[in-house]
């Protein structure tokens, strides 16, 4: 045991605060500091890293580290939990685990990275049968196969709620690593594909939900109706084709970022990264006809859908004016321009005013 | 969206699946697969893994990757679960921190390779508080001190019990790395340290916790009485000194595994995948004395927390029996040999008997 590492020093404070029914111990509601301000505390707790092959650590889609002269690897690590994330009664198993790796995906790709090797780890109720677990590992090796990815390992322990994590490693040249911190301002604001269908897809499963069980029905989505946005919000594909076209097209962003919490929260990351603002052009947003059809359907505004509606899993990018023309015009839409930082995260409407623009992002924790 | 990979096909037949309520629905209970059985059912429907930088997928401690000529990544992923890996009322989030980077520490090692990197997946109930993440983080911390490790990515999420899911990469040279495999008739088997101690401790902390329920007394560990049981529980260290030491001595085990199951279990683990039996020597298993007070204490034969009690995190391997001489003696014990494979997995007594030796590892989705 000499030369073993050293287990934690002394216990007794700890101890102490493993007790959270001691009325002396401070209890600070996690809700009160949510998602981002817990990942701060870690940092902040654990300090800087201290190797020089990180490249990037907890600050990113991803964080990267040099494996060999020019070349990088980046890891990122993601977890959908029942109940949180996702609810059992309306994504079916195939589609959850599909889902669960196409979120992983879709970080690395916002690296401008390729995913090459994926670890699976399955939290598993007492409820959850072999055979549903079949089906999920099927819509595993579907997106394995969609993007090229080897499961390598994995862990299955019990659990009291579904829960996926999923940890995908990718490979880059280092040089063609795209970090959120490269907005410039004059840099055309792109976003691929279209926005707010995957939460146009969340709203027409509740509601179907809702209706049958006042009816006392069993409820199974109902893919036929709405089944654009039904499928994007199930098993949202991650853009590693648009960063493979970019590529070819020798198109490196300034800046890149996948839309999983909204296009207002993202573009709120990538201007605190690169300590710009932007002005985002509320008209320019792109989206499916479904989608107006659906918010439409709800009585409700699509543009909060856009603008704040999560998961679709699209990428905004930052590009050099002179970059925009190489790129095929039908695969992105412009959507802003990046602005100098004291201008803010600015949105021009319809009417041609412009306001603050918030990030309204979804936080889990602050749900109550 | 053209170029985008397709979601699952038909949602149909997922569909339906999600409904475990389903009479027609074949419904298998994973407690009649087990935990080895869920694994080996999802790389069966993966299928196998077509990358030839892929050295070894899931059927080891880690898997491994080739990064450049001759240098290799081993990646391993373990998850803790409140409720079915810890109890809150008895594992100090300072110690839980330590112990999940710790486990996944251990099967770097068990690689014969050095941890590097980490990402840390925590999935927090509404009843942990800031301060207590604060101390599990802390925990984390000392970890990664001892281990040399950098935490460079991690996500924060919702969950119904507190979970972490821990990542680690590490490195090793191609022809350093050690499988589960290599193992040799006539290798001599041995461990470091001692065996049983993190059973004897958990015993010790559900002893006092009961007691003290009983009393109607809040449960705090009491570390002061058989606190060497008590540490191995809370905050098994990883035996990364252990290969470290052997590099040095020009020493390479020919097969390696870690002991978190027991070492019967993993005796079978290895046997199983070098195509080889072993006979374990009884008399000559380590046990610390305080293990030995522990098992007297509670009027139980010592030996089953040797061969049987999990979470030690102490090593099992195969040598060459010349490099047996090249390693200090205060360091490793022998305690068995490897065998033809077919004289199985048996235990010699102290009476000079032999029998066979089940693995009687410990399943977590057995427990009812």
């Amino acid at each position: 045991m000499a030369d073993t590492p050293p287990p934690p020093d002394d216990p007794q404070p700890a101890a102490s605060e493993a007790q959270p029914a001691a009325a002396e111990a401070q209890h600070t509601s996690i809700a009160d500091v949510g998602e981002f301000g817990l990942i701060g505390h870690m940092r902040e707790v654990l300090g800087p890293v201290d190797d020089d092959t990180v490249l990037m650590g907890i600050a990113d889609d991803a964080a990267v580290y040099r494996v060999r002269d020019g070349r990088v690897h980046v890891v990122t690590t993601d977890a959908l939990v029942e109940g949180v994330h996702f609810d059992r009664t309306f994504a079916p198993m195939q589609h959850l685990g599909f889902k669960a790796l196409s979120v992983n995906v879709s970080d690395v790709v916002a690296m401008n990275a390729a995913p090459r090797y994926a670890t699976v780890t399955l939290g598993v109720p007492q409820n959850v049968s072999v055979e549903m677990l079949g089906a999920l590992y099927g819509g595993l090796r579907q997106a394995c196969r969609a993007y090229d990815v080897a499961v390598i390992g994995g862990d299955t322990v019990a659990a009291p709620s579904l829960t996926l994590s999923i940890t995908v490693i990718g490979e880059a040249s280092e040089d063609a690593v795209v970090y959120r911190r490269g907005a410039q301002p004059g840099d055309a604001l792109v976003v691929t594909g279209d926005l707010g269908a995957s939460y146009a897809g969340l709203k027409v499963l509740l509601d179907q939900r809702d209706r049958l069980q006042a009816e006392g029905e069993a409820f199974r989505p109902d893919f036929d109706r709405f089944s654009y946005c039904v499928r994007r919000h199930l098993a949202p594909p991650a853009q590693l084709q648009a960063i493979r076209d970019w590529a070819e097209a020798g198109v490196r962003p300034r800046a890149l970022i996948d839309i999983s919490d909204g296009l207002a929260s993202e573009a709120h990351h990538v201007c605190e990264a690169s300590g710009v603002g932007a002005l985002v052009f509320g008209p320019s947003l792109p989206v499916h006809r479904e989608t107006a059809a659906v918010a439409e359907h709800f009585d409700e505004g699509v543009d909060a859908y856009v603008l704040f509606g999560g998961e679709d899993y699209e990428l905004l990018a930052a590009l050099a004016p002179d970059d925009l023309a190489k790129l095929d015009s039908e695969r992105v839409s412009v959507v802003g321009q990046v602005t100098p930082a004291e201008e803010g995260v600015r949105l021009r409407t319809p009417e041609g005013e412009e306001m603050p623009l918030r990030p309204g992002g979804f936080d889990h924790f602050s749900e109550g």
